[in-house]
């Protein structure tokens, strides 16, 4: 018989979060992760000194702050943070995220804190 | 005065492929290239010995047939081929696909032939 392959819905997988800024990983490339995430309001000021980060939008608008700008990415669009960049996410409404970081990369970076998200589950 | 910052548009950069099966970088992350590509028909099999292959479906649905089996990925949806694994692109509509892959990747893999994409521009 032949084996079972199966696609990975971001939509449906997202349904299964039941918390915001909690990222949930989705799945794994070579050490990578990608990890959906709903979030709301304002995150904190962070950068990730080993790492670019990758935000895919998938619904509503994101907004980043930079020291020295923002920009606004929204639904079917990307940005990279490059690595050390800081910056602040900001969700006027509740935005659904899909981020490329190496495993083992925090959410709040070098800043730490209680935003900080523990345990990365799979989803 | 603030730096200017964009975000990439997935649906504008592929109004800006004019080819079929000719992928494109739209973004780099550590060493990994977003690349965005057209397709429509069917690929040659292949596989890529030395990274697993992201396929994110932005339009349409892609059928990926394995030696043992076969996935249809619709839009909103993602699947990893892991590293070795043989196989083979189909798109019986045309297809609007975000493809993550090591820089340097090949979309014939180790397969090579006539239907490889040869100079990667960006987008």
């Amino acid at each position: 018989m032949d084996k079972t392959y199966k696609a990975i819905n971001f939509a449906e997988k997202l349904t299964l979060i039941d918390a915001l800024w909690q990222p949930r990983v989705a799945a794994e490339v070579n050490g990578y992760q990608f990890k959906l995430v709903r979030i709301e309001g304002e995150f904190v000021w962070h950068g990730h000194p080993e790492t670019d980060e990758t935000f895919i939008v998938l619904k509503e608008l994101l907004r980043i702050d930079f020291r020295d700008g923002a920009i606004s990415i929204g639904a079917g669009e990307m940005f990279v943070v490059p690595k050390g960049v800081e910056h602040k996410p900001y969700a006027e409404q509740e935005v659904h995220l899909l981020l490329i970081e190496p495993r083992g990369a925090l959410n709040t970076g070098h800043t730490g804190g209680d935003r900080t998200a523990q345990n990365v589950l799979w989803i």
